[in-house]
């Protein structure tokens, strides 16, 4: 050893250059960057106003035509200023508005990314998955699964827009995206108008069935039944982070509606004011009704109906209901469901008096 | 080995004298009795008309004071006639009819044998399960499962008859009876009425709690949901040995309300007549509505409104409804989901046509 | 009514008598009798002598042919003083001694209630399930699952005694027996020796395989590998009620080996004495090397090697390793998977100090 | 509307202007991009020679200092060439070599990001996972969970080389890092050595533990047992297109040792050729030993002991031993566990005959 002559040994960054051309990569150089102490994102806390949103919707429906010569889909996302990836509204969720004019068809295809459609204005219109035509009205909650067949189409005689929210960016990351058109725009229909809320919406299930994919096979969720639920749990405890918030839940599992996606609404009571809490899972908020207000980490967003708020990983957050006699009403989907899945779901309590 | 005199080997039969003396057993001395090819039972298929019960149940109500002076529950226990054991209805399940008149208390206790209720007539009356008031109207389901502390209070000014269903033959075989009393007759109402339908009656469920007991905290499950379920589903192809079917649930699993006995309404559409099958369940029936007849191993039992049967294990059985324009509706507990935790389910359809 | 005479109506009496010819039963008078405040058995705690139940089975090997001309199976049951019940150890769990003598061939067969086999002294003997032979040797536990077709061969130059438990009072009592003779009096041979545990003895699985039922397909376990595992946690802290105890498992799921019965092997190390406690579960003791003694509900049972102790529901029980110098190994069986399966198992710690 | 001047209307390429301003992305812009038929990944299929990274490795030891003067972990990243993000071997796997000399020790850390260990070469080293010194000898498998602490002394005279895989890219890609450095160089050895194969490394598990996390407390797997296993099922008809193959599992569950990655392990007898399939999950290969070849979408790569390969999602792919008489063993790891707990794992078997 002692021989060899030490000036031949090459510098640590003449090591680094040479490794790297045989596609070897010296961790010393990188594991700073890449090991944080906690959670970093790109993404940042954001709201996207509903009547910004709500015009410009209305004007692509002016530009945009629907289906054969227009676009599969009339859709804006909403991108967080933060997110290096195409369409992300979090890390893992992409939220967008959809709107469908009256006798207007989109397309039926299938995809990996499995998506959420949560009404926001208008009805008669359905949503077709696996043959199953949804009916949608304001509240309404439904589901179209990873690699299932759907379309919608607008049956009545004014413009329907809903707030679409997928996991694509999740599947996109995974290098996981299938996707294929339905040889026809419309897909026949095979089941009956909400055939799965007949069957699976309610503790009784049919005993001649037994689901074999990992989502819920109850595809559609009404608002009336929702708000009632609600309403009637106005007087429990609730959640001191929430209010009172109910998970949607696949009947046969009590678990999530999707693998990788969850969905949850809550109730705030007049003047009610969350504790603050973070957890690792992010979350695209869209407010049903009411008034109030989000501190993320810090920075108050105050909203109103129709509004869209993305909320970071691990971000400190709270939320009040500044009105002093209506109750407020968010919808939320999360990726809840994909961290415990994978075992890196956290949460933390504030330890003092909510953010503000 | 040559040497031994013969004459000394003992002969079988004084052999057998000799170690049982000594608390063992000659399995040949057994086994032809023991291990028969088919399940066999003492229990026999039997009807209880609701005519003759009902006129005897009022009669106790008469002659039988409830509460401190009387007994604690004012029941009949459905007996059927194989039955060895005390007041088995199935070689697994107990199923009685009991009586409150208006003012009356069958005061709070708690045991290990579960039990299901199930209302034929009356209302006005609640089931205090665990703190919780369950309102009773006719139709409905309340559980009562293993170890919770139970009351019933009639509040109206007729009175209530329903039936009971027990896996007591079950907890009793098993020597696992616990029981205990109240120290009070009446157990203080620590929540709202109906609490439980209100938190998990719906696919939508309180993200604050977690169950943490085997059965179905859902306690209540209301006939006028249930029968607009059965309705929903009239389209529907159904099961095709027991038309449109459905299963109570426990709505955080999808699984059985409770370990050891699963619940069951049925609909049969009008003239509607079911393939046969068997199955290693046994289970008691009771006509909620309407009118027809069910053929257990070739015996046909015909059925009314209010009227209770005993199907056995592994007897072929098959339903119908003899009206041309009602539907009929029947109600099953059965011990399928203690039987499947074991392993010991089978189920066979009848090769050919409906038994009859 | 007002005009009916008084006098007219039953007594209690008479109205139960009425009733019972009716195939009603009034609870009021049974009630008292089968709702005890805590389980009651009519299970003895109690010993039987490895010497004694040894010489008994060498003389029925000699008195019993087996086989064709013989017994199907040359066993005597361990039949608990208590049971009322054929074959009885405990309330659900049925223990015998089996014998077969080297040319000797106990034919095939199949029945729901499921066995295990663990082997007390001999060798050079198989028993064949589902086609694979599994090679008995002393200590061994060998599975007979609900179903599966099994033979016993000794292919060796003495004989062989082994243990087995099965659980026929649980499946007597739901009436669930199924039983079938193998056509002929041996099975083919249509696996390796020990197949099973080349395929799953360790925590490395196929890829190719996927278990469908609800038993372990390991169904040998061998004593080498059991001591050496026992003896490697020597230093651990063990159970307070058991020592260093370990469970049979299945590799797939991590859980009991059968649905209904449960194995568990503990080792004692020299002068250790366990803390008392009672479970809901009953079971069925065997010493496989060493000695001391038992206590149960203050009676004391000392034990040596191959005697079988049988332990009653919510027994207080403490074990004792009388020896200065050498482990003791005691095997169980016991039916706390099913209890567990029922939400019927329960367990108390004593207190205080050992119950002596 | 009508007198709504039409040349008002601006462009498809203003409105995307405009709305971009207001964080808002038309899809129609992006859909053609990002759904793709067919998963696409910028990862390529790439063989690391284990000459060329070993040589690297030894020439690391000599410039980069471990521990406290140098780098926390002396490793060199298998960066595929394809990979866009920092370390990445796969879109879900970050494969890497580790070097510790003697006396050296690799400072206690832990992080968000799972870890396994397969040792190539070198022992008398210890890996200490949350207390627990986990010896280490070729061909071992040791697991560094999720946020558990660990750090790496080599007790020997020799230097010791190993693969590193995480699920980093994962972690990164969902924002999930959380990172953190040990008061100490060393953490205490609150644990004997292998302790966990001790207490797990069987079928019998100790009644008195039970595991509260989502991945094997089984952290340790030999690979004396490995091979003999593998051996042991020289005879069995093994996969089509593995070989003998077995997975690592977790012993409570019989699941994945991890929720992310999944370990397996094959041989592949002489002259074996396996038939061609694809699946969405993505593999990093080691070649434990013998010589053979893998064919990925019509390329072939040869490969001997130590080499590293990397398969992308939904390729096609076949093994070859091409020795005549020796067996060759494959170590991989796979991320199938995360993408079937998302419900995104697909596979397909190739139609015909092996791609060449």
């Amino acid at each position: 050893m002692a021989v060899r002559a030490k000036a031949a040994a090459p510098t640590l960054d003449e090591f680094a250059r040479a490794v790297r051309a045989e596609d070897l990569e010296p961790l010393w150089l990188q594991i700073g960057d890449l090991f944080s102490a906690e959670p970093t994102t790109p993404i940042q806390p954001y709201l996207w106003a509903w009547e910004t949103v709500r015009a410009r919707m209305l004007q692509a429906g002016e530009l945009m035509p629907l289906g054969n010569e227009g676009a599969a889909r009339r859709v804006l996302a909403l991108k967080n200023p933060g997110a290096r990836m195409g369409l992300a509204t979090t890390q893992t969720l992409s939220a967008a508005v959809q709107l469908v004019h009256p006798g207007e068809l989109a397309p039926a295809h299938r995809h990996t990314p499995a998506a959420i459609r949560f009404i926001i204005e208008g009805r008669a219109t359905i949503t077709i998955v696996d043959g199953e035509p949804c009916t949608m009205a304001p509240g309404d909650l439904i589901l179209t699964p990873n690699w299932t067949w759907h379309s919608h189409v607008n049956e009545g005689d004014g413009p329907i827009l809903w707030l679409d929210a997928l996991d694509a960016p999740v599947v996109m990351a995974l290098n996981q995206m299938f996707y294929e058109e339905y040889p026809t725009a419309q897909q026949p229909f095979t089941k009956a108008r909400d055939d799965s809320l007949q069957r699976y919406g309610g503790a009784l299930l049919p005993t001649w069935e037994t689901p074999t994919r990992a989502w819920s096979p109850l595809l559609s969720y009404k608002w009336e039944q929702t708000e009632a639920r609600l309403r009637g749990l106005a007087q429990a405890e609730g959640s001191p982070f929430d209010g009172i918030a109910l998970n949607y839940t696949n009947p046969f599992t009590g678990g999530p509606v999707l693998p990788t996606m969850g969905c949850q609404v809550q109730m705030l009571r007049p003047r009610e004011r969350t504790r603050a809490h973070r957890h690792t899972s992010s979350a695209v908020y869209h407010v049903v009704r009411g008034q109030g207000a989000t501190t993320i980490n810090g920075r108050r967003f105050e909203w109103r109906r129709g509004d869209v708020l993305a909320l970071p990983t691990w971000a400190w957050h709270a939320h009040e209901n500044t009105s002093p006699s209506e109750e407020a009403f968010l919808f939320a989907v999360t990726d809840q469901p994909l961290l415990r899945a994978l075992d890196l779901y956290r949460e933390e309590p504030a330890s003092a008096n909510p953010v503000d």
